[in-house]
């Protein structure tokens, strides 16, 4: 992509709005733009961006099984009178009338909404799907089981599949026993990123600082095998201030500190709460009815870009982890009003484009302090500077915007190196 | 994917609800299940084809140079009242008050906000962008031009766009001057394709019926190449019964046909008519205040999928284009009982999944008749039948969906002839 074509409406200075660094700086690189309070339009870096994290969270629930549906915003009232939750939720809940003047609601969760679709569908035991709802912008996947041992291995499925797909956006996400509310339920997990703006007080084992502690590749699928990977992370000891029992965490002494936090996900197992008074049963082995087992597991897809833009950045703005960077490399012609200049990034664009690597290129005319802060700004992890200088050399500058290291390397070490990718 | 373990809840009898043909035929396959009146989940089969139909108009978006972005369902009243277009929909608009009863609705279409993101980044005509909104059941464009000349030419581009979009699914989509409604301006196609069940009467030129002319590929970009196509696709006369002019139909005289068809797509162009109300201006090349010439271009990708159901249909269910097909493959393994025929369903199907080819294997223990019409309800193109008799010959049995063709082929060929597909 050129900059000069690209929609990247950069603001100079900070967005007085905006406290949280995050949205600071998803405001400042032109990734969204507020349309009303608490309400944004995401714009072509940004939707970037969520569509990255998005595929992350569908390639791991596809791993996990799920088979993905879309089940709509806008719900029927009457369902939720069915399961008992209308009243549970106050005013966070849009309730609205629709033209005939039924009672419908903005659905905050879909547990209802997929029971249905269960009870309507499944009548044997031997038919039981794992369904996964999708919305852009959250993900809920629904576990359905026969009995008790059957849904905690679909949630034990679920927990390493989160750990699975934080892991692949760099994040060390770390579960944490927490409330149901609403949903329902007696066992519940979040999982929750380390961040000195976090919205929550975490307690926390040092024992989740191990380096090695993300390998989740080869555990498989097996339930034994899950059950070792759930008991591991959940037997050391980490809770938010609202669970934290400050006798229990004493016993591990100067091990445990405390720290902020954010939620990127959560976890619930909540038996027959829906199924029961919905109505949703099946035929078990021995014929007689079976109210199913249900548990629910969500990701704020939306969300999330916020909490890595938390767990990523400094001064200059975003550092994005490679999987998930809206570019791959950036590439900034320092003069582009030199002939030689201008030949010579043409041509590495075109030659990394035709690479299949995924580049941003800096062909305004600005000055060469605009364009660094730009791409420091968007956070573009390689970035990839020619100028009159390397080029009476035949060389560029590669720089990597984590570790700020900078290398001048000749033109063909550089292609090399950033097609290698 | 192997049937027995895919949700797909198929009906049996025809659903009382549903009149339209491709309503009936989405119900009794298993792609979706109604939620309330009018309001649908898209379930496992349905969405790969809605994913599908997604991904071509995606594609073809981004070869005419839009950019994407994605704005929320719920917007501000104030920006509609800054367009003068609050009172022009009247029970048709959803509108509600937030919890802190600010006045917000849920948007049909996406103009204004469009216009507030642009008059806010966008200050010089060198910034001129063009945007496209998504979301996941509409797909919106907009065009933003200096002037009259370059909002023709964004128009241009966008109606071959759409006739390279319906064309890449099969479909014939014929454009026909509209009336603009509620979105305003003077100049408006829908794009119309033929079908039995439309929901509008249209008039028109048998030209249109001439099998070559779908070939849009070689069109380019270029503003005078767009035109020719543009004008003659529009020289022909072709009209809904709201803009039939039967006097000007008259001089073709029998070359004019009355038939049904189906809306797919609209585009219009409608000047200043939000960027002058709205103060969308930027600086033109002589440094005057210039008011944004605006277009928008609307396919419904939800409703697509259902004119693609009743323009490929027949009495057994649906016949699906290959380009959008939920499965490219289904697998009928004649008697799951026999391990004869099970290894070698086995077999076929690893290997057609190594090759890469998107293949439904129907594993139940169902009677031959109910795997046949099942894969002929659901509609996948290419079958391929296992049975005991063929085993024995080393041969399985192709079958074309849509042609009906059945050939005895050996094995080798069969898969070489699938994984060629």
């Amino acid at each position: 992509m050129r900059l000069s074509g690209y929609f990247l409406p950069l603001l100079r200075e900070n967005p007085s709005e905006a406290q949280i660094v995050s949205h600071r700086l998803m405001l400042r690189a032109g990734m969204i733009r507020q349309s009303s309070a608490g309400i944004y339009s995401w714009l072509p870096l940004g939707l970037r961006v969520l569509k990255k994290v998005e595929r992350i969270v569908r390639e791991e629930q596809d791993r996990a099984g799920a088979q993905e549906i879309l089940m709509p915003t806008i719900q029927p009232a009457e369902l939720w009178r069915e399961s008992g939750r209308y009243d549970d939720y106050g005013k966070e809940m849009l309730r609205i009338r629709d033209r005939h003047d039924r009672e419908m609601l903005y659905g905050p969760t879909n547990e209802e909404q997929v029971t249905e679709i269960v009870r309507a569908a499944v009548r044997s035991y031997r038919d039981l799907p794992k369904l996964r709802g999708r919305e852009f912008l959250m993900k809920d996947a629904y576990s359905f089981d026969l009995d008790i041992a059957g849904a905690r291995h679909s949630y034990n499925k679920m927990f390493v599949a989160y750990l699975r797909t934080f892991a692949r956006m760099g994040l060390q996400a770390i579960p944490m026993r927490a409330e149901t509310g609403p949903i329902g339920g007696d066992l519940s997990h979040e999982f929750i990123i380390l961040a000195d703006t976090g919205e929550s007080g975490v307690h926390v084992h040092t024992d989740f600082f191990e380096p090695d502690w993300q390998n989740f590749d080869d555990v498989g699928w097996e339930a034994s095998a899950l059950q070792q990977v759930v008991g591991r992370y959940t037997g050391i000891y980490a809770a938010t201030d609202d669970v934290h029992d400050p006798q229990a965490a004493a016993q591990y002494g100067d091990s445990i500190v405390s720290r902020r936090g954010i939620e990127v996900g959560q976890i619930f197992y909540f038996g027959d709460k829906y199924s029961r008074p919905m109505g949703a049963l099946v035929a078990g082995p021995d014929g007689e009815a079976v109210a199913l087992e249900m548990g629910s597991y969500g990701i704020g897809v939306s969300r999330l870009v916020g909490a890595l833009i938390e767990a990523n950045h400094d001064d200059a703005g975003i550092i994005w982890p490679e999987s998930v960077a809206p570019f791959r490399v950036g590439l900034i012609n320092l003069r582009s009003g030199d002939a030689r200049c201008r030949s010579a990034a043409d041509d590495l664009y075109a030659k990394l484009l035709y690479a299949g690597v995924e580049v941003l290129y800096d062909d305004r005319d600005e000055s060469p302090g605009a364009k660094f802060a730009t791409m420091d700004l968007i956070g573009v992890p390689d970035q990839l500077v020619i100028g009159p200088r390397g080029i009476a050399a035949g060389a560029v500058e590669l720089k990597a915007r984590r570790s700020g290291e900078r290398a001048e390397v000749p033109f063909d070490t550089a292609l090399d190196r950033l097609t290698a990718l």
